[in-house]
């Protein structure tokens, strides 16, 4: 099954030529999920060839520009090509005023219905599953309300192993009892294990996205073990200063904190203006987690 | 004197790519206004190397969200990089409750000061002016309340012929008062006209924008004889139907209506995303008035 994450905006709060501010794109199975909509989020969308019709949820995590002012563009976009389909959005309570508000005075009565579901900052909530994933939000402490948001794979039934049934003459009917976990009595007696009928399902994976945030230890048990961490690091460490003023991370917290949650791999991004060559943050935060890797705008990083 | 227009924006309400929302930047005299601000404006302006600070005054049409949502991610990013200097904001009255309920929920407080304006559409209205120019906005024929926006150069002082008056031996006092028009009287009584005395001033030029609207003859009054016009062309022809019943204007009648209004020069844009060709429009518009340009982001065109 496919659990990718697309970086479309890697910068921090002012954009520079060629960064563009956060969003991210998670293709699990191929449905799409939206990870905050910063502004041009809809022609990085057009850029890297994904239909925005495609994305039924989209997850903000808080109010600041960068992650929302490419919201209400994509929703209008939806409107003004047809869409049907219902859209939810995640996020803080005060984003349904926004939209309701720029959509009051614009006269846009949307086609498609749009759900707006308000996230709290105080503990880990589960706000969303399907079955294919299980989506929450957790508190991560920025200057104004801000969730990061876990998407947790669910473990899949196993496969049956058709070569062995159809030998031993299993019935179809009984097959999702199998896979399900129950033993198949033959009618002459013989027990056959679920186990030996299946192969193993997979382990689920998970990917956990902190965006905005200074350094606590009050987010670490939300993101243990991830397969994949997204953390920002806004800053060098030279300028941890700077990142606690601004409730920012420096890269080599980000590494610091990977090898703390125990994550498999990790992703750093939401890069100040400042960094036209992100090979340092990249190597800091090598020092402390090896397995680092930058955002770069356009390209799919896998769970 | 400077007065060009740089297209930042070419597309309507649905971006594709290398086409943006409304945007344009005028230089008059190496001052900068900028004339809406569609979602991406700011990283068009890194774009083509425009410092946002040297922005004063930007003028908003309306509240459809191709025409402003760039607008709070632009104040952002001035406000982030330092700016001290006033910017002043021009735009339908709802405008300032949308910025204002933007920067309440980031729990940003600018530091420079930001002004907003309430713009009207019952009647033409002059804005702003300084000592180069004059702008005026009046009512255009839209689904909400839209205006159109005039930049009218001031007419200037002819510049003193200095070789005549040091050969006359007229003292630099009455340089001042000759530009302005008086005569000058030598001591031995002979009066030297102010005419033979200075180079005769350029003929000031303005250049009208006319964003969304459809055609009526309710706005043309206001757009009188300008050098350049600039005038949304969303459809072709063999699309009025749909012109007509979204408010917007054909390729040819914007060509009819810069005949009409005898302007020297026709700009048209605000492209349906369906035309990625666009001399199909450019040629049609010719067909009434030869002197069309298309609106090419990037491209700078001077009144």
């Amino acid at each position: 099954m496919r659990f990718d994450v697309l970086i479309l905006g890697s910068s921090s709060a002012t954009p520079i030529y060629g960064r563009h501010p956060t969003a991210q794109l998670i293709n699990i199975n191929e449905q799409l999920y939206l990870v905050d909509c910063g502004e041009g989020t809809q022609v990085q969308l057009i850029k890297y060839g994904i239909r925005s019709n495609r994305i039924k949820h989209i997850f903000i995590s808080h109010l600041h520009g960068d992650h929302y002012l490419g919201l209400i563009g994509l929703l209008s976009s939806m409107h003004l090509i047809g869409r049907k389909e219902a859209v939810h959005v995640y996020g803080p309570p005060a984003l349904k005023e926004i939209i309701d508000l720029n959509f009051l005075h614009s006269q846009t009565v949307l086609r498609y219905p749009l759900y707006v579901h308000a996230t709290q900052d105080q503990t880990m909530e589960m706000i969303f599953e399907n079955e294919h994933v299980q989506v929450s939000s957790f508190p991560l402490d920025h200057r104004i309300a801000c969730t990061g948001f876990r998407f947790d794979e669910k473990k899949r039934l196993p496969a049956i192993d058709r070569e062995k049934t159809e030998a031993l003459g299993i019935p179809n009917d009984y097959l999702p009892l199998i896979k399900r976990g129950h033993d198949y009595v033959a009618p002459n007696g013989t027990v056959y294990r679920w186990e030996d009928l299946t192969f193993a399902s997979p382990i689920p994976r998970s990917y956990a996205y902190c965006s905005d945030t200074v350094r606590t230890a009050s987010y670490l048990p939300y993101i243990q073990q991830t397969d994949l961490l997204y953390h920002e690091a806004t800053f060098m460490h030279n300028m941890l200063d700077r990142a606690l003023e601004t409730f920012h991370t420096t890269a080599l917290q980000a590494g610091e904190i990977a090898a703390q949650v125990q994550a498999k791999k990790l992703l750093i991004g939401h890069y100040s203006a400042r960094y036209k060559d992100l090979n340092p943050l990249l190597e800091e935060s090598k020092t402390a987690f090896e397995a680092t890797q930058l955002a770069q705008e356009g390209n799919w990083y896998s769970v």
